[in-house]
């Protein structure tokens, strides 16, 4: 059907009258779904039942991206690219719905939104309708991977999309306000990522509007001059299309698009022939275009097109406010749409032929609906490098370490994959992952000046040489909203600074999950590490465990929270989430020496089951326990630990239960989360009334939310208490009451008094007092706090 | 005892040659502190009880900053400059311990730090150990109104700071890590909120050692053509300085410094006298210096200066290894001590003369101690503004328009002082705060198009123009931590954006309060609208109660989180906020049309007690009640009170108690929090065992930790439970089971049950599956749910 492509003129002007065409049909079958839920062609005399009752939507950013996506079209079809589309600016969901409805992708996924009258009318009414689709790019839209909403994280979505895709371009369509949030201001650094060879190429097209909600836009108010000098000092090559007449800026675009295709692919294949590597100026494009372009001139005698006015609703039309329904109808019928559809209500075949075909429409570009097309990850057995804890707790080890030496082979059995990666903001040797380093480098399309420069190259597995979570977390987003597999390492407190992000991933999963023409993404894995109780070195400010909380508030359907308390176990978490899919996976991870405690039998059962009873630090053979102690975290099950050596030296008949807590969520009712554990297994672990003394990682409101629908509420949480410093590592502990010491006195108290009880209460504070007196002088831990040793006690 | 500054050759090869000896002592003073607990000036030989055992901080920024400094100390000297310091690198907190240490400043605040050999060893020891002080800028240090650790907002708060003080000028340091954070990132773009005539400066100073942690920086990495292009794309005017060499580094930047300072008093002379406030070139320095420059130039064979290995402690000595002293020794001798401190340990009086005295030191500098000067605002009486409310229900108003009437007013009479700004991320219209702009427009020192633009202006009270909450956030901070009142105002779920900036501020707050010779600041005033239950025009993604889970984590002292549910009770709670001191006050407001409940006096009790029984709609005459009704939040207000209206009716016998909670933290039970309402007090309100079905606002779990603490646990919480959508506002409720008919049936079900409740549940059925019906077709809802009204019930 389609002339090939070296057949087709597509700069002439009848290729571009063409263009203009389907344009104008994106734009009216745009405008329509704003207003309209009946008659889509105005065929009839408009009634009220016609019009929507409260038009909801935006129109300032269509036209504009309408016409940007004609034009990618158009190289896609001259060039023969593998493209997709990425739509910055936060609102404006009927650009992607438009186009793919015009280019039948859209019915293809949903059949009852056919290519007719019927369907058109169905596309209307949906449209940020109750029950229909969103009003910006959304899961349930064709083609997207990013959800526009919140900004600022297009570029480092597309950027993490084409990694590792050599022949993928990602088209990022930036908002002039998105332009202005801090993480997309950062994102033009990605091209220092970019390797020419391995990777695909991003396409940002800075779309300049000139307003936001109701202010102007700062970059638009830049001249060219300007932004030519800001992008090249970023290292961009700045191409410019401006203006507002269709033929002009028809015949300009596609020029300049020729020039940067051309461009992309003339780096791509010099770099591809000579291995040269060096970071390339890669083009990128300011579109300047009206805000509201070819939508009313003006209403109530103020400009609305070149104006923050045309940003939602440009002119007040709806059921009951038909006076002026002949703004909306001569608005609509602009685009003369009886060109465009035929009788039926289907685009017109000669406009039809110039769309992409098949998997070249952007909105079925496989990589935009990646879940069909993942290749799981080859694992090596986490068993093969667990430590040997048969004394359990004999051996000091760094988890993070251990887990790197897991790592480098996770990277090796993948290496011609090339579908792992991990991200992190200048973190990978400070969060001890060193062993990866024995496997591959920091990926950093810069120059390399060693030996004052250490384990940088163009090509490698990890990319962590920008100081900003934000582009960490977008890129891994991008890389498994993509389909491939990795994780993100953070210092724990500073996993706060993308909270708003991990939460729009969130949604996206769970609303994606809702499409049955979707199959779920590998799972966003979060490593927490450089944890709250670790900070001795870093102070208050690198204390906060509060992601706990955060994602604990979210659908528990789609988040695991694993704080797992040593090497093994932390081994044994990451073969269940590596080839994982459709979720959040934030894993709580110590980073310092300290002891280890469980077998590799042990840790798969913590794993497996979430939690377990310490059979070898508990006494109540008899199942009826005293006093259970519950520790979730690595301090919380050291300090617990601890605690139980002196109880049973101190109280050596005390019937106490130790319980380790690997999958927090797991304690919460099932009436709330499918996985928590039944009420009757719950109490076999807890008891319905015996007092539980939990030692917590992180914020205490969450274990008592947790326990509060269970029948025990006997409960004395010890978790993070917002006590912080620049201490001794077990000071830290100490200032939040989450150290033995402590734990033992809330043992003591729970129990019904005694003298014996007192008198160990009052020893402990001794202990407590002694310590204190003792870092003040020192700067250290007392030595028999320091070289504390676990000794059985059976 | 200082030289008249106009008879000082300050760039005499005598002057610099004196300022290269401060600028020694300062790098000695600062590695003493990294290493030394005893034996400050290095008398004696070095024993290992002289060496701290386990060294802890930062060498990589520290002689660069100090270099800075001392030269930033000579533009004072010479100008006579009002000038303060912000230092942006994370880590380096000997820079401003140091420096005020030398000028004296140090041993006034805290005078046991004496300026001696005594002092010295405390100053030394006290850092970055137990019980000392921080190792970055934080509250304890003098001058700092900006605390290390996390990154990326130095230039958010320098900017806040000079606004409205046209005399002051904010040095502020840009590390070359943070530089490539986001939020640092679009900073850059503040140039446009800083008016000429009527705000100070801030001088940037971006410090390009090279290297983070253990990756190169990006920024370094830059040529000086492309930083230079960069910057004059971003409208900043920049200067560089580069170099090892010490005496040429003192030359070029003197040269350059005065130049700067120059250039900066010529732009604001000329606006001054002119009135000519288009936005100029403000310099900036781009300062390229090595990482650890003046320390080790290697260890074990691997580069140290010029490196990332430079960033902790560069080489590794301490009591228990001393193998290596001598290169600590040498390094500190190189400095040559003899000749800048006396047999005393004080610095030598020749040096000394060159530090600025009193108040012109930059660690005195008033704005940042800003808690003495604060002038309070000239407050309206918010009952001015109340409606009428005598008929509860009737009057449907827009809380944040009403609020917006009595801010009008607070601008107006506050004219003069110029010390209260509202901030946001162009959202002051879409949040409905319209009525200011007949006060007052947006500050913008752009080009300004009318009628395109609205509501611009040089000068003005909002500055909302750049579409980043970080920015927002940054600007109001540093506003407070000078001193001055305002608040930002964002859309709810957005606020999770700057999660982690607010815990900063926090934790800067909760420290400060415990220096004496800091006063408490205004709070930091953060309004949440648009809120979950009021985005049936965004959509999902727009939802987001968390922040009220967030801040309830932190330290109670310093948080307070207000729900008003109609415009008095708002007006009440900004009443009491404008004035307040030393706190986070997060409130959280409609911004929709929605009914007026209370009265002005009962909008007063409920902002003195936090809570409130509502006699007309309660029916527990005898104090007895069958069930418990508690809302907090406009929608769960109404919806209760929908409830309540339907319970009345068909169950007229039942005893309710309807309770109104505004100030959310005061069900804290008093252990965790000295505000929290008693035992006696919160049962009195909750009963001890009547079923309390509660409306929220917010995720469940906070409602179920506030409770854990109390006697009642029979409790039945509707909040947000992660539902959302595109769709009518009362389908938004529904979708989260906190509608009048879900929390009927909530009621009904945990009361004892009988024939006419289970009617009274199916009936509600009936109206759900209406509603259903009703809103897929004409995407409104019913008539008798959106006319709904109140009927007085006795």
């Amino acid at each position: 059907m389609a002339m090939a492509a070296s057949q087709v003129a597509y700069s002439s002007p009848a290729y571009l009258k063409n263009l203009d065409a389907y344009w104008r049909a994106a734009n009216y079958i745009s405008v329509g779904q704003l207003y309209l839920k009946d008659n889509p062609l105005l065929k009839e005399p408009v009634k009220p039942s016609d019009l929507k009752a409260k038009p909801i939507g935006h129109w300032g950013t269509i036209s504009g991206q309408n016409f940007i996506y004609a034009h990618l079209n158009r190289v896609i079809n001259k060039y023969d690219l593998n493209m997709f589309y990425i739509e910055g600016p936060g609102h404006g969901g009927q650009v992607m719905v438009s186009n793919s409805y015009l280019d039948g992708s859209y019915t293809e996924i949903y059949p009852d939104v056919t290519q007719d009258i019927e369907g058109m009318k169905r596309l209307f009414k949906q449209f940020s309708f109750p029950g229909g689709v969103a009003s910006h790019a959304a899961p349930e839209t064709p083609g997207s991977i990013h959800e526009g909403g919140e900004l600022g994280y297009s570029l480092s979505h597309g950027t993490g999309a084409i990694l590792d895709q050599p022949d993928l371009m990602a088209a990022v369509v930036v908002g002039d306000g998105e332009a202005e949030t801090g993480p997309l201001a950062t994102s033009w650094l990605s091209n220092r990522f970019i390797n020419p060879v391995t990777d695909g190429a991003v396409l940002p097209i800075l779309l300049l509007n000139g307003f936001k909600i109701s202010n102007p836009t700062m970059l638009s108010r830049m001249s060219d001059e300007q932004l030519a000098l800001y992008f090249e000092g970023l290292g961009w090559r700045p191409y410019f299309v401006e203006g507002e007449d269709p033929e002009e800026m028809h015949r300009d675009m596609a020029y300049v698009m020729d020039q940067m295709i051309e461009q992309i692919q003339a780096i791509q294949s010099h770099a591809r022939k000579t291995g040269d590597t060096a970071r390339p100026a890669w083009p990128m494009l300011v579109f300047r275009a009206p805000k509201g372009w070819t939508g009313p001139k003006e209403w109530d005698e103020k400009p609305v097109e070149h104006s923050f006015r045309a940003h939602q609703i440009p002119v007040p039309i709806d059921q009951d406010h038909m006076e002026h329904l002949d703004v909306l109808i001569n608005w609509m019928k602009s685009y003369r749409p009886e060109e465009l559809f035929d009788e039926n209500g289907r685009l017109k075949p000669e406009i039809a032929r110039i769309t992409p075909k098949g998997n070249k429409r952007m909105a079925m570009n496989p990589a935009t609906n990646a879940g069909f097309h993942i290749k799981d990850l080859d694992l090596p057995d986490f068993r093969d490098y667990a430590l040997d804890n048969k004394e359990h707790g004999k051996q000091m080890a760094q988890d993070m370490t251990v887990l790197g030496t897991y790592l480098k082979d996770v990277i090796l059995k993948n290496e011609t994959k090339r579908n792992f990666r991990i991200f992190g903001p200048d973190e990978t040797m400070s969060n001890r992952l060193a062993p990866v380093f024995e496997a591959t480098k920091r990926q950093w399309v810069e120059k390399i000046k060693e030996p004052n420069d250490e384990f940088l190259a163009p090509d490698g597995r990890v990319i962590d040489s920008q100081l900003s979570e934000h582009q960490a977390e977008g890129f891994l987003e991008g890389y498994v909203l993509t389909g491939r597999h990795g994780f993100f390492a953070s210092y724990e407190a500073f996993l706060r600074v993308v909270d708003s992000m991990i939460t729009q991933h969130f949604k996206w999963l769970r609303k994606a999950a809702e499409q049955k023409w979707r199959a779920d993404i590998p799972s966003l894995n979060v490593v927490a590490t450089s944890t709250v109780f670790q900070q001795d070195h870093n102070g208050y400010t690198h204390q906060d465990p509060g992601i706990l909380g955060h994602l604990a508030d979210k659908k528990p359907e789609f988040i695991r929270e694993y704080l797992p308390a040593d090497a093994n176990t932390l081994l044994a978490v990451f073969d269940k989430i590596l080839n994982d899919r459709g979720k959040i996976n934030l894993i709580v991870s110590s980073k310092h020496p300290r002891p280890q405690w469980f077998t590799v039998e042990e840790a798969e059962e913590l794993a497996d089951r979430g939690l377990k009873i310490i059979d070898w630090a508990s006494t109540d053979e008899d199942g009826d326990p005293d006093i259970v102690i519950a520790a979730c975290g690595t301090e919380p099950l050291l300090e617990s630990l601890a605690a139980v050596s002196i109880l049973h030296e101190k109280l050596p008949k005390l019937k106490i239960r130790m319980i380790n807590v690997l999958d927090i969520l797991k304690l919460r009712s099932p009436a709330l989360d499918p996985r928590g554990l039944s009420d009757e297994a719950f109490d076999a672990y807890f008891t319905k009334d015996k007092p539980v003394v939990f030692a917590f990682h992180g914020y205490e409101g969450l274990i008592k939310d947790l326990f509060f629908d269970r029948a025990n509420h006997n409960l004395h949480v010890h978790g993070y208490r917002e006590n912080g410093d620049i201490t001794t590592p077990f000071d830290m502990r100490v200032m939040n009451q989450m150290d033995r010491f402590d734990l033992v006195k809330e043992v003591v108290s729970s129990l019904p008094d005694t003298a014996r009880h007192a008198a160990l209460i009052s020893e402990m504070d001794s202990m407590l007092q002694k310590h204190h007196a003792y870092i003040r002088e020192e700067g250290t831990d007392l030595p028999e706090i320091e070289n504390w040793q676990w000794q059985a006690i059976k």
